[in-house]
């Protein structure tokens, strides 16, 4: 197919298409005239791809073109997949850390290690959960690491059953994308399922117990 | 304390906590001299809630001031909270809705009252869930809205626990601040927990059954 459909197919306007290929996220088409080229259907998966980084994940371009190194790295053993994923997933720079900050990794540390979870130290997760704990302090809430237990639970229970999907996954290439597209479109559909049972568990206790209004 | 003590204290700068007050989401101090002012504790918490929603809820200022108002609406009925955070949370503008997001909307909506969810028809969280499901067909995932089922499940068992927490809050306002925090906060949480899972159970899968590199 031609640019025009390539961009109607996907819903991805002409210039950004161009823009990605500049920026190596897409490969450049079969050139069929010296101001031409054909586009199959790899490049349509690839771009609806980048969108779902982009629009659904909220990455970043430098992000999304993390991410699509380590599915195009052939080289990379299938286990370390989702770490490497996490980190190109996570950002990366930071600058000193504040006492309570590196108090709450210490805590968070700990609370992983109780659960027996084996996580590589340099996890960015590590830090992103410590963040929360620390929001909470700042908000005044009096809680240790063990606040996240039911969360951890729930954690586990959906990671042990996604984990086995994609495992069972045989093409190397479809296992990597499945797992990055299971980071971020599952992340965002977790976090919308969450908010609507609270509002369903909230109706329900409303109805049960505290009629208000 | 001084501005310049709020400021410490909080981590915000002096820049941005005058901008703040001059778009409503902080109260003004209580002036003490023509070019002076005195700030509290509620200042310090407030600018404290304030950076939460901004770096962990990743929320704009548009969304951070529309939380506040319904932190500060004494008038809410607690049992419509959770719809009015979360509406207050997400975008609202869009355009026109192409058919396959229609069809994944409608679908959605069936899989929530199979589940017997009671959630209002407009609730926000809806239509990320279908983009979810919309995102995974166009990657080539061949799935109806069953694929969510256990994050479903998770989800309810999270938010059941979640809202018998913020129904024994006693007082109103620390009741909806408890509900915006957990919203924001314990999302953020979860989602580190589930990426820290998918590490863990990926290594034991690796070290189980399939050794590999």
């Amino acid at each position: 197919m031609r640019i025009s459909e390539l961009s109607r197919t996907t819903g991805v306007a002409i210039p950004t298409v161009k823009y990605y290929m500049r920026e190596g996220l897409l490969a450049r088409g079969d050139a069929t005239a010296p101001n031409q080229a054909e586009y199959g259907a790899a490049h349509a998966h690839r771009l609806h791809l980048i969108r779902v980084l982009r629009e659904v994940g909220s990455l970043t371009v430098g992000q999304v073109a993390a991410v699509l190194a380590a599915i195009d790295d052939a080289h990379l053993p299938r286990h370390e997949l989702f770490g490497v994923t996490q980190r190109a997933l996570a950002p990366t720079s930071e600058g000193p850390v504040p006492a309570e900050v590196a108090l709450a990794r210490a805590e968070i540390d700990a609370f992983l290690a109780a659960l027996g979870w084996e996580v590589s130290a340099e996890a960015p997760a590590r830090r992103s959960l410590a963040g929360a704990l620390v929001a909470l302090r700042k908000l005044g809430r009096d809680c240790g690491a063990e606040v996240f237990l039911p969360h951890a639970q729930a954690a586990a229970h959906i990671a042990e059953q996604e984990v086995s999907s994609v495992g069972a996954e045989s093409d190397r290439a479809a296992a990597v994308e499945r797992l990055v597209i299971g980071t971020v479109v599952f992340e965002a559909a977790l976090a919308a399922l969450r908010r609507l049972a609270h509002e369903h568990y909230s109706g329900v206790r409303a109805a049960l117990y505290t009629p208000e209004q």
